[in-house]
Order: structure tokens, then sequence, then C-alpha cells
């Protein structure tokens, strides 16, 4: 197996949209430069998901314009249907992700949709990406559980994950959005999706919610992922448990892989840097360890 | 393997000593019977090292005379010397704990003496200890790194164990002082133990300084360990950089092994609200994210 992981940095989006402040624009683009600098490959920047839904990230257009995009780096924006699609392609995406999840009511209270309609507004969106050769994402969310139903069945992991596999997505990226998983069953839910989904199209999502994230990763290494989502400072939330932590920090998981001998492209120092660097933008405590060490 | 995992709970003494807070003695000795009524079985209550040295657990005997001790509960207390051994067998304790380190030059500034000496001041202890009918645990420090030498030679980790564990130690706990291993170095540093000393003889013990310790544990319990340290939500600090984490959560070790389908015969939810009630007390935020999730 390589022993390249790729970190697919978060922050910009699934991190600021669940941060209870809002930061200036300015910020946003100083942060994706920053992150730009850093050896990152893959930098999620916004999303152009409705205002309505997404007020912290009102300002995708703004924030695309406003960015330095650095050759050899993706920089996908999240997009819930065919108009933002749109929007997404207006501002300049070269990659954009969409979403949906294992868990039926999860997806409905989420998207006000079911799992099936939600992979069928994707289609238009994965016809229109392929037509202006712009990449797809696709996450499944609540893999190891949801706040509604709890328990998620593999069976419906592998079914989501393969469908937008099927469709068109070239990563397919797997979210324990709550936070609540633990290795092995990170490691089975995995394999479960390996079966039927090319592991090198896969990535892990993992959230911090009950202190798990950097055990299952770890877990999932083995299992043979190299694609891993987080979050420089550890930021975001949990919708679903108040003053829990949010994504897991870019960090903390850069130094367990560099412990690892593995090669992730980044420069350390500089990540950590820039984590706390947002901490002070966000005023909150830095969600990184790694962070608080290197500074210490 | 075994799926039952005994946790060694070090908060009243690895974490408290390291609080800048002082904390009152009655507040310890609740502490210490919230935490019996836990289903914990080894609660290492406190220090019996000089009060020059680690002045927050100066109240050492008052603690002991003030707890309830159940039985099926063992009380482990740090002993430096014969002279510490003294007091503690005085205010009755059961089991003593003796330390040193595996970097020599962290053992002199700690304890201001070599390895073989610090070796040569614990025979005494045990020889006592073993008239006495007083089980004696030893700790090896900085088994993944030292703050002065850096890197720290397996061979060294595995000579001090197994000096420790020939002396009469019924359990070593192998301990990372500051937090910096990784899955990989931890498995292979307790693997090399193992082949010295019974897998049955250690235990691991997993400062969070650098995010690692959960994954680091999980690691060892692959490896086959099943006896780990930790410390309530997580207390404790780092003297080495300012700022940063200190144990290894209880909260979220039992979660984990839980998650695992390991037995630890520990009431998470009456844990966590001790763990939370002792961030109240301590002012501080609390170091489980576990103990935060389930109060969400």
């Amino acid at each position: 197996m390589s022993d390249f992981v790729r970190i697919v940095e978060v922050g910009p989006r699934d991190g600021l949209q669940n941060e209870k402040q809002q930061v200036a624009t300015a910020d946003k683009i100083t942060l994706i430069d920053r992150l730009s600098a850093t050896g990152l490959r893959s930098i999620e920047a916004t999303s152009f998901v409705s205002p309505k839904w997404v007020p912290q990230l009102a300002d995708a257009a703004e924030v695309m314009a406003g960015i330095t995009r650095r050759p050899g780096i993706a920089y996908p924006v999240l997009v819930p249907n065919e108009q933002g699609y749109a929007r997404a392609a207006a501002a300049g995406a070269d990659e954009v992700a969409v979403f949906t999840a294992a868990s039926e009511q999860f997806n409905r209270t989420n998207t006000n949709a079911g799992i099936d309609e939600s992979l069928q507004r994707f289609a238009p969106v994965l016809e229109r990406a392929k037509a202006d050769g712009v990449k797809v994402r696709g996450y499944v969310s609540t893999v190891l559980g949801c706040p509604y139903q709890g328990e998620v069945p593999l069976a419906d992991v592998v079914r989501v994950a393969r469908a937008l596999h099927e469709s068109g997505c070239y990563e397919i990226s797997l979210g324990d959005t709550i936070g609540v998983g633990t290795p092995l069953k990170a490691r089975a839910m995995l394999r479960a999706v390996a079966a039927e989904v090319p592991m090198a199209a896969l990535a892990v999502h993992f959230h911090d919610t009950w202190g798990q994230a950097l055990a299952n990763i770890a877990a999932c290494l083995e299992e043979g992922v190299r694609v891993v989502d987080s979050a420089v400072g550890g930021t975001g939330g949990c919708p679903y448990a108040r003053g829990a932590s949010g994504n897991v920090a870019s960090e903390d998981v850069v130094y367990m892989l560099h412990g690892m001998g593995m090669d992730t492209g980044i420069d350390l120092p500089a990540l950590a840097e820039t984590g706390r660097w947002l901490a002070a933008v966000l005023g909150r405590d830095n969600g990184s360890k790694v962070g608080k060490a290197m500074a210490g």
C-alpha cells in the first residue's frame, strides 16, 4: 500500500459552517490562502447551499473570487442541487461535492428529501459537471450512527456509497457526522463499503465529538484508506451535542501520519501556525492538541 | 484474549499533581469516593513523594484517612523511596507504586538520581512491601520520547521494565510522559517489552499532549495489553508544553472500549458525571470529549 495520504482540508467549509461566530470574508480568504501554502492538495473552500440554510457561508462567490488558486491544489465546494451547481460553476469551481446521508430520517431532516430523491437531484449535477470537466466528490453522512434513528445498518451505507460512485463521483467520503464511532466499527464499515467501491475511491471523515476520531482514522488506515478529511484547528461543532468538538484537527492527523512514517506533503509547523491564527480569529480555544503543544 | 480491560484511574494522583490549582482535601476525598462508586477496580489515590516536590499532594495522609475504601478496589499510592514507603504504610496503603524513567537524563532531572540508582532505592521498598503484604506497581516514564534526550532507545525501555518486574513489581506501567508517541511506535514499544515481561504484567499510560493517546491505546489493545491508565476529566497537564493536555480522559477510553465490545465493569454515565463535577471544582474546561458530549 502507498504511504502517501491525501488530507482533504474541510475547515473553511465544514468547520466554519458550524462555528457560531460569523467570519469576515477577508479572513476566510486569508485562511484558504494560508492553507494553500502548507502543501495541502485539497481544500474545500466553501458551500453553495442556500444562505437561508447556511448563513455562515453566504459569501461563497466572494470567497471563490478572492482566493489565490495554486496549481496542483483542488478547491472543491459543496453544492446541494443544480441551482447550487450553477452558482458554483459561475464562481469558477473546478470541483464540487454533493452530499446525502445513510440514514433516511437524517437526510429528510437535513435536506427535506429522502435519500433516493437526493440521489436523483444529483443526476443533473453530475451530468453538467462531466460536460464542464468538473470533478465531483460525494459525501455520505451518518455512516456510524444517526441522531434520530441511532444505529445505521451497514447495508444502507454501502448502498448509498455505491450509488454515488456509480453516478460518477470520483471519491466517496464516509462521514461519522455525530462522531459516535469507535475503531472496530469504523473499520468494519470501511471494509463493507470497500467490498463494493474501490478503496482508492474512498475517504474517511470523522468528527471528534466523542474523542474517537484519531483512533478511528488509525484503524481505517490499517484497512487501507489513503484519503482523510479534517479541519485545521478542529473547527466546527455538533448541532446535536452542545459544547462538543467538531471536525478532527488536521494538525493532529498529520502529526499521527508523519509519526507512522506516512507522507502527506504537508508542512506541519505552517499548518499548526494557521490553526493558531484561526483560533485567534474565531476567539475560541484551539481545537488542535498538536497546535497547542507546538506552541508550548 | 480476554475482553476485560482494567482501567487504572490516576486522576487523583497524576492528574491533580499537575493541575496548577490546589484542590481542597475534602474535594480529593469526594473525588475518590465518587470514583469508587463507578465500578473502577484501581484508583491511584495520592503520592507520598515529598511535599517539597509535589505540594499539590501534601495532604496524602489526610486523603488516605478520609476516603472510604471499598472491598475489591485497590488504592495504590506513589512512593519515591523507603521514607515515602514508611509514610504510605503508616497511612494504611495496601498498594504502592514506584517510578523511574527509560531516559537517564529525565530521571536525573526528575529525581536527582540515575536509573540504576533509582532501581537500587526501590530494593528496600520492595522488600518491606513484600513483608507487609503490600503490592508494588512500577512506572517507567518517557517510553516514547524524552523532553531532554529526544528519542529513547527501545532497549532502554525494555531494560528498565524488566528490572522493575524482576525486582518484584506485579505490574509495569509504560508511560508516554510527554505524549509524543504515535500508534505504530507505541505498538512496537509494547511488543519489545512484552518479549521480556509477560503481557499480563504490563499496562500502558498515555498522555494526550499531542492528541494521540486514544489511537495509541487502540494499537496497544490490538497488541494484547489489557490494563490502561487514564484520568477522569483528562486532568493534568504537561510541564514541558504550556497549555497542553494532560492524561488521556478515562471517559474517552471507556467509551472506546465499550464501543469495541470490551468490558470494563465501569458505569460510564457515572464516571462522566464525576468528570464534569471535577472540572467544575477545578474551574477548568472538561478535558473529556465524552464527558462533554454526554452532557450535550
